[in-house]
């Protein structure tokens, strides 16, 4: 299963060549990356709040295939592409209207948010990744 | 006296109009405020970390008079327009080459940071104050 | 009548100090600016490409009333406070489940985008403008 | 020849977990590229404004070695790891006091800033390249 959501493209992402200043896909990318919790039911604050669970980003690979510009939608898939004891490597498949906009994988590590130091992740975390190991079929 | 920094103004500062996007101010006049602290000897990180004071924003009061471009340089003055018991209202005038670019008042108030409760303003940090009560004079 | 929109507030909006960063809330404002357009029928974007006329912030004066968090959602209602030849003055009220959070008064000109010059609200906009002259009632 | 800048890090660059928003490093890479050209005697505005030639990324590739705070200063190593006819690809290596923080190489198209079309690298941008193909030293 994939999980899919909406991010609304604004007036002050664009920069001077006036198209998404790229870094923001990374920022898009960790608001996908929490609604991916927020809609399995786990809001991203109770992962790091209440269960104290942590999730930086280790590795970020990304690939542009065309610009962004604002009053765009842009539509993202998340799945988990990989699944390690203590970390996993989040894909995500960025579109606009079904043309191809954006992918990344983002790895993360899974920490504990009191020490900062890697840990397995916790059985509620794995289950919900490995719900979601299947990439986009459309 | 008055203090100054100058800061450079990025591609990615700019918005779809291609001027510096008007919220990215608030955060150049944060930058200046945090090295009127630096440069007079106490790193912002030291009043919050160390001395567990901290500055939140109360009230802001921006006036902007002309764009700002991406590769110039802003030029901004710093100085307290008013100090009080638990707050202090800092003036900021920005400049670009001389050119009036834009101002503001920024009120924010003195906190325990373990609280986020309002405290008086301590003797350092007044003593700091009361030496840039004056604006800039050119 | 008011033009109410909500935004949700994300990890990467908080700062040190684990509260959003104030600077960002200019761009909350503004983002609900967009939402008054395009919730109106009008995408901002058709705004600035289509009908060429721009509305840059000239003055802004924000309230802070109480933290915003990540996690929250921000609840902002849009009015039109003072209708100029030239400008307008937006008025905002941000509040997150009921409490005040931050309230703004963000005068805009009206110009046209080839020229950056001032220039007297088209009809369209006065008549939108006009539809929404009231503050909120609850 | 390795080309070196210094960025501060700032109050607001930090997210919840109070180290730097890890999409914000891609800003600070882009930074670091801005400051190659005008460490090198093109001001990046002169590329896309008088030249009409413009760089954007089509592939990035970051890897997180430690975390980075505000009031850190953080140093980048600019230089080119490969070169193409139409592309270049920029390494980085970044540190704080010495200590590895971040590492990227991030791909750009060279194109026209009038079509957005890929083309050759100019001779002038070509030079300034070939004269930074060596990784740092020490």
């Amino acid at each position: 299963m994939t999980f899919r959501t909406s991010l609304p493209i604004r007036f002050g992402h664009e920069d001077h060549a006036r198209i998404v200043y790229f870094p923001r896909f990374l920022h898009f990318f960790h608001c996908a990356f929490e609604d991916f919790f927020a809609g399995n039911g786990i809001p991203y604050r109770e992962s790091l709040e209440t269960d104290q669970v942590g999730w930086p980003a280790v590795h970020v690979d990304v690939d542009f295939q065309s610009p962004l510009r604002f009053g765009d939608t842009f539509d993202v898939d998340v799945w988990v592409a990989e699944l390690g004891t203590k970390s996993a490597k989040f894909a995500y498949r960025g579109r606009c209207e079904g043309r191809a906009v954006a992918t990344a994988e983002i790895t993360v590590a899974c920490i504990a948010m009191d020490t900062f130091r890697a840990q397995p992740i916790p059985p509620k975390y794995r289950a919900l990744f490995e719900a979601h190991r299947e990439p986009p079929t459309d």
